[in-house]
């Protein structure tokens, strides 16, 4: 029977589930595979937590150099996180010639064209199925099974964080700030929750999903991220009258020279699939010319869901090396030498819908103005909806518009925030209606 | 630059779609693989016919066995259909040691078990991701995204042409035999039905993802089979008000020493995601240890579609002849020696809820005669629910159960069946409602 030797570099909650994984599972696999997958080394700094997974003698380690280096490890498994060692032994095991697992989105969309190249100069494989959307095959449906589609648009819940949260408030109609204190008690957000309420881990993976769909370079530079902490009850309540719901979406679209790639709060009707995929579950709708759209959905985060796609990665692997081959299959989808440059539409520039929610005084005349503004900055207002209850002396005053122009909407929206009559920030939610093209 | 040569047998619809995906796709196509995939020769017979693509001279040919003979062609993709010469084909084509692909679900349900073991033991790849569930990466995802779990259910709507016809139904309230009609009008059924609506091209699909699920024989005979031509607007209206939807369900299910696996008309919750899979949309469930539920939708038939995935398996075998490889991924899943026969359970001993409805006389003590009729069999009402309005002097008296053997609820049914006061045959339509599990 054939072997192949892993090393895993990290043993948090992932990392246990890798281990458990092919500790528990070895059967399983080598039933599949044809030869075993032996986890020869695993490197973390805390050797003596009980993780639940027994060890061989000498398996767990401190020292994640020798891991690296030592000779006798096909391939590194990078479970650490993050963009400073993560990236020195990641970089040290494709010099030395290992082939690579790994999740961690935040150091390929910041650094990953480099990381990649390196890969690629030396004959390695570097498998990152984990990095984006937990479970869900979603890099290998774009690297594979799509090849031959050209890919026009992605839309994704993809941080079941934030999912949780705006489920949570739609359910219960509690605010934000009390809504992430359970669900960080509930274990759901981190005690830190700023990587995933304020769009940032959404959009690592939306820039590292960009450069496969459409062969360019990773840009995770010029993605627009706005997170979910300013989306109240209730906007998720008028939303619900609309038809809508708000998800913090990922959305990326190829526009021929050009490419969407935002992260944002986003209104979608209730027939939308997306609309039902609730709590911490993620999905993503893939829409290119010849399969029109598929959807993929699955746990994005959690021990064993996540290191299902390690196990998957290390297992495509393995079969490489089995086979004798590596760089099968492009590491970006693409050969290297078809990846370009495509630049990433500044938000001023795209074309959407919108709802606004402006807090007006109610008196005569409010809704002429502010209108007035919208309809000289060229927006037209397909809804106005203006609700009797007073807020803090002041009525909410909603409206959705045709498609518009993202620049004219922020115009118009300064000109009518230094209204005296308008008491607070105007609220601007994007809408993606697939059913409301005009 | 590396080149790849195709036959392709069988140029209708979806044969036309891979052709136009070859030849207007190259340069996409090359752009992720390095190498040119070249469609050198198509039979059919018909060779006059218009197919709105324009082939080079000499390589639409009226020869099958031309193609599957000719030394310069690497895969096979058989598109003919059908179980007698698709056959022929394809097994002459793995003896001259060419590599396979194939959407024929019918024949890779029917004589499946013989066709793998020919190419496996020939050393060929046989790719078949078009034969289940159209575009969406089903066979993929189980062989190599799931490969470290173990596979508990999988759940799906796999034929688009019933979906179509229920969804139809469901929000028309017409009947079965017109909206059948309807659906043949605009192409979504076939002149001849059957196949289709009666549950059997659903049954080839699951027999196929059973076997890779669970590492067991491709066993089409024992799934149990049911169509959808007794569905009725009423049932449709009954199970709305309990909060269910009707879909044709493929429901696939280890068990350790036996499988359930069997095609029928299901009612499942509005919370269940499948229920808001509608129109032609195909969709399966996957529950697996490591990474719970995942989900996958998309279209399950067209002449793109369908072509998406012939092309994906294009590549995927062109990246293994291009690497020096084949048999990379065996091809049912698991190692040859590790696939066993393991039984699918008869209809008869599944235990699950039911939907009864009864057409009875409005006298007094008939639902009491029919619900101890169950109760003798051991069945247990969970609703009884009685409808005022007379249909040829029956009211219906509509029942849903707790869990029940099947073959008690049948023996009931045969009883209450026989009553003077039922006036026409028992309905029964099965349930699955995971919220439900008493």
């Amino acid at each position: 029977m054939k072997n192949i030797n892993i090393g895993l570099l990290g043993c948090g909650t992932v990392g246990t589930g890798v281990a458990r994984m092919l500790l528990n599972g070895g059967d399983l696999i080598k039933s599949r595979v044809g030869a075993t997958l032996t986890l020869k080394r695993v490197a973390d700094i805390d050797t003596t937590k009980d993780r639940g997974v027994r060890f061989d003698p000498d398996v767990l380690i401190e020292d994640a150099w020798a891991v690296v280096n030592d000779p006798g490890i096909d391939i590194v498994v990078e479970m650490i996180g993050g963009d400073t060692i993560a990236k020195a032994l990641i970089l040290s095991a494709i010099e030395n010639g290992k082939q690579i697992v790994t999740a961690n989105k935040a150091l390929l969309a910041s650094q990953g064209n480099a990381i990649f190249r390196a890969a690629g100069e030396k004959g390695v494989d570097l498998a990152f199925e984990a990095s984006v959307g937990g479970c869900m095959p979603i890099i290998k449906t774009i690297r594979e099974s799509l090849v031959g589609n050209r890919i026009q648009a992605m839309i994704g819940i993809l941080n079941g964080t934030c999912n949780y949260i705006l489920s949570k408030i739609t359910d219960d109609g509690s605010p934000f700030a009390s809504t992430l204190a359970e669900a960080q008690a509930k274990g759901y957000a981190e005690a830190n929750p700023a990587l995933d309420v304020e769009g940032r881990d959404t959009a690592h993976k939306i820039a590292i999903l960009s450069a496969l769909a459409y062969g360019m370079e990773i840009n995770l530079t010029d993605v627009y991220t706005e997170g979910i902490s300013h989306i109240t009850p209730m906007d998720i309540e008028f939303a619900g009258q609309f038809g809508y719901r708000i998800k913090l979406l990922a959305i990326s679209k190829f526009k021929g020279q050009t490419v969407e790639a935002r992260v944002h709060p986003t209104m979608i009707p209730f027939d939308n699939m997306l609309s039902n995929v609730n709590g911490t579950l993620n999905a993503i709708t893939i829409s290119a010319d010849a399969v029109e759209d598929i959807l993929l959905s699955g746990r994005g985060a959690g021990m064993l869901p996540t290191a299902s796609a390690v196990v998957g990665d290390l297992v495509d692997i393995s079969r490489n090396l089995l086979s004798g081959t590596a760089g099968r299959v492009p590491l970006l989808s693409f050969q290297m030498d078809a990846i370009r440059k495509i630049p990433v539409m500044p938000i001023s520039e795209i074309v959407t819908h919108y709802y606004l929610r402006f807090s007006a005084l109610d008196r005569p005349g409010v809704l002429s103005t502010i209108s007035g503004i919208l309809g000289s900055c060229g927006i037209s207002i397909k809804t106005a909806y203006q609700k009797g209850r007073k807020i803090n002396g002041s009525v909410p005053l909603v409206m959705l518009t045709h498609a518009a122009k993202e620049a004219a909407v922020t115009k118009a929206l300064n000109e009518i925030a230094s209204l005296d009559v308008v008491s607070a920030k105007p609220v601007l939610i994007r809408i993606e209606d697939q059913n409301n093209e005009d």
